[in-house]
């Protein structure tokens, strides 16, 4: 590792600044690259009909033949679950922890990639050498078990990366945050260090998990006499397993309920990642077989998820569970910005059935406060600091920290998605931009529906559409049938037709004035009356639908 | 006052409960009603396109002649917002303490009803006169000035209705709460106590609004260089009274911003309840005239409202307020639940642009917390609760609150819009339901925009349109023109060539399966384009766009 090189090394972050979620960064150095996470997003309240926010691997694939792994920090969605997309268009060995590389592969097979896709579990502490970067990973703590931060040995440096972390000095399973090793690597020297920014905005220190499984104890111990329900992330394995402890505690059985959280809770099981005692886990059709009182049910949901199963019990539509008056439902969990109407909704619904809902207490966040990340910083002593995982406001909060914690205010590079920083012991400088915009999912469609699309969208669902038709004889643009006014999502139509009447009558006075000026030219008569019914409708209404003319010729 | 009647006074929350925001509620005894607050909502994220959410007042109509007036607790959009919609339906006259009534008319004034409405301000410990009913009104404090209980003496007893309220021992402007009287209630005997439930899920206290003036006289102390913004709620008065403290207090200039803003200021400082010392205020075109460590602009838009001044100076759209780095920025305010994201996403633009955000220990709720809430119920002893403003979960939550006060089960009613309510001191019981959806505003149509059309947009904005138009011969159903396709919302055309094409052989042959069958009905003939073409969008694209087949005759 020679520290003084003038040879930079690259810092590509394809996501993740801007667009929360889409975590991807590309470290690149000579005819290296490797490939820290590779998460998808779920789409902004704008984003209208899409089902997802993959990465855009653009850069990646034309250096294809440079790219010699992924890495991965941790199992959550934002940093895994963009990995079959990328894999389907780039071919690249992964390398991540245990538990981290359980979830990877039910992804893979669900996408039938597990065969062709090179994989390389690796233990903390454990490091691999990939072109001309070696890399550690180095133990973390976080709300999913078995996550890592990285130390990117590159030929400019070592680049400390912690992925999502927190320093959880008594963790539910394993061991504590591998702070030694993050001094170690202070000794040596660090060029950079990557933080999560996620929390950087509180004071203090996150609290342990632990302190959640002790609130849990306390509130089943209160409502023993009840049916326990209790919706989480399906990820938080630990937040799973004082779940099952407290159920077991009491004698009570568990049924775990969704999709994902049965895959992960199976996998997690497989893998060692949690014990389930024997005879306490029970079939969801076995549920009849016990009193009220005996059951523990762990679903997904807690985010106010539409589909997800607590939805699906809160608006009866859940085929195997009904809540009945006196079930206590707990969300051991913490609304995600944007989902608050949609949790507060659901725990309507549910205390509108008789059910008494629990929140306070009941969850801690898996993101360093601000005193770890100082103590993350003082351990590494970085000479430049690149803040990631947040919102723009957040990674300028984290500068402010960084200059307080003695990094030269110049040393700190906030980072736009795309932006290709150079990075030497002499000198960092963003050198050039590469394409590094979300890309849109929207049912089987990768990329499909772009802005223009979505305006539309945005302007139908606000306003409501106003088709038009006519047909014209070919010859003499003559009106041979219409106008014919279609109308959706802007008024009810059989409550209008005078409405109706008086828009025809617009559009063939329009059609009049083209005939008498000889406008005969599609588009321009289409502009027209566009223009002379906008004018009616909004004189009429103030309203603004989308008005669609359509002309037909015979 | 007869207190033993076996007569029942009804009480109707026409809005409210399941819709917040909706704020009012009949009271009923024999041939008089009076009518509590009116106010309006905004619409949720499901409303699309919906500007605003007004109560059905059909109840009052149809009993036009023993509406015998309007009161109204507060000035806060939620309970007189849709004051001027509900007069131009049903005349009534308006009763309320003088700030509320001074927003009350500015919004007459706006709406051409100021002449025609009468009107006649209260002041705290008075008492009207109205039919069967007296309603005196009680000194409380909220986060608007000249808040008020009302106490409704009715022939069947006394009903507390606390309006919005907190517990402000130190409040900025007037007095405290008039706990005294409350108490003196309670001694006479109060039938039935309806409190505001908002922050019935919190424990403690709300703390003093005077709490907020000295963190805010802390962050302007500290960032004293600079041009400091300040975003809160326009009627907070006693807000923006002490952000004028703090500016006068350091020589500075104030600017107000926003038409809500400057609108509730003008009338609040006309009827003396915010005190501007001279040369403090500056008007806007002024700012050039003064270095920016001079100036404190006090603004709208802490809710990330689109079209709030903050946002438009956010996204550079204000045409004379700039963001310059250095800019210290402060929310005062919490986001109201749905608005996390659009508050979220402003900070973000403000961060980019080099401003400093400034959002923490700088608001304080006008809600009563659980001690509060203890407080009244200790004083007032009521017989029976009924929880109002809040979801209903936040009414349960109250309901257990009343229980632990005393409070017997039975005599707890949770109450939903439209439940007429029968309550004498023997009885209450549920007797009747009347209208009480929400009625949409979009645009100038009230109630001309319902479910259906709802629906539509929902489709039309999460997979867009699909339009097929074809011209049949009026004699033989023959195929003259089309299919033409033409699409919105859906995918991107110029790119998707292929798919129009194999879309429109779809819908020919389908026609000609019509053609061959003898199916000439155009219904039958639409459903089947409509199914065929559906499954074939389906199938290649996981995707179910609206899609409108129109038939065109010659």
């Amino acid at each position: 590792m020679k520290k003084t090189s003038k040879e930079s090394v690259k810092i590509i972050p394809l996501g993740g600044l801007e667009q929360i979620g889409l975590n991807i960064t590309a470290f690149e150095y000579e005819d290296s690259i490797i490939v820290v996470d590779c998460g998808l997003a779920f789409p902004d309240e704008e984003m209208l009909g899409i089902d997802l926010v993959i990465p855009d691997i653009t850069y990646l694939k034309e250096n294809a033949s440079k790219v010699k792994g992924l890495v991965i920090t941790h199992g959550h969605e934002d940093h895994i679950g963009a990995i079959p997309y990328a894999l389907k268009e780039l071919n690249m060995p992964i390398y991540a922890t245990k538990l981290t590389m359980g979830l990877i592969e039910n992804k893979l097979k669900e996408h039938g990639l597990l065969k062709t896709t090179r994989r390389k579990v690796i233990k903390h502490g454990q490091s691999i050498n990939l072109g001309c970067f070696r890399i550690e990973f180095i133990k973390t703590n976080h709300s999913i078990s078995d996550a890592a931060a990285l130390a990117i040995y590159s030929p400019s440096g070592i680049i400390v990366h912690t992925g999502d972390f927190k320093i959880d000095y008594t963790p539910v399973f394993g061991d504590a945050i591998d702070l030694g090793r993050f001094a170690e690597l202070g000794k040596k020297g660090v060029l950079a260090l990557m933080c999560d920014s996620t929390n950087v905005e509180r004071e203090g220190f996150t609290a342990s998990e632990r302190t959640v499984g002790r609130a849990l104890s306390h509130i089943f111990d209160e409502n023993k006499d009840h049916r326990i329900i209790v919706a989480t992330f399906a990820s938080n394995v630990d937040r799973v397993q004082q779940i099952i402890n407290c159920a077991y505690n009491l004698g009570k059985k568990v049924i775990v309920e969704g999709r994902s959280m049965v895959n992960t809770i199976s996998t997690a099981a497989e893998l060692g990642y949690i014990q389930i005692p024997d005879n306490t886990l029970i079939d969801i059709e076995q549920m009849k077989n016990y009193p009220n009182e005996q059951l523990v049910l762990i679903t997904t949901g807690s985010q106010g998820e539409t589909m997800a199963a607590l939805s699906r019990m809160a608006n009866s539509t859940h085929r195997k569970v009904s809540i009945r008056p006196g079930d206590v439902i707990i969300f051991s969990s913490h609304p995600i910005p944007g989902n608050e109407k949609a949790v507060s909704k659901i725990m309507n619904e549910l205390a509108k059935k008789g059910a008494k809902v629990i929140f306070q207490d009941t969850h801690v966040s898996g993101h360093a406060c601000q005193e770890e990340i100082k103590l993350i910083y003082t351990l590494t002593k970085p000479q430049y600091s690149i803040p990631v995982h947040g919102e723009y406001r957040h990674l300028k909060r984290h500068k402010d920290l960084a200059v307080e914690m003695g990094i030269p205010k110049e040393n700190v590079m906030i980072l736009r998605s795309g932006d290709v920083l150079a990075l030497s012991d002499e000198k960092a400088e963003v050198v050039d931009r590469v394409p590094a915009s979300g890309i849109f999912v929207d049912g089987l469609g990768v990329g499909d529906v772009g802005n223009i699309v979505l305006r539309d969208r945005q302007h139908l669902s606000q306003n409501g559409l106003f088709i038009v038709v006519v047909t014209l004889d070919r010859y003499n643009n003559m009106l041979l049938a219409g106008p014919d006014i279609v109308s959706r999502g802007f008024i009810y139509m059989r409550e209008s037709e005078d409405l109706i009447q008086e828009a025809k009558q617009v559009v063939t006075s329009t059609l009049e004035r083209c005939q008498d000026r000889n406008i005969t030219d599609w588009s321009r008569i289409k502009n027209m009356i566009r223009d002379d019914l906008g004018d009616f409708i909004w004189k009429r209404m103030k309203r603004r639908p989308m008005i669609l003319p359509i002309i037909m010729e015979v």
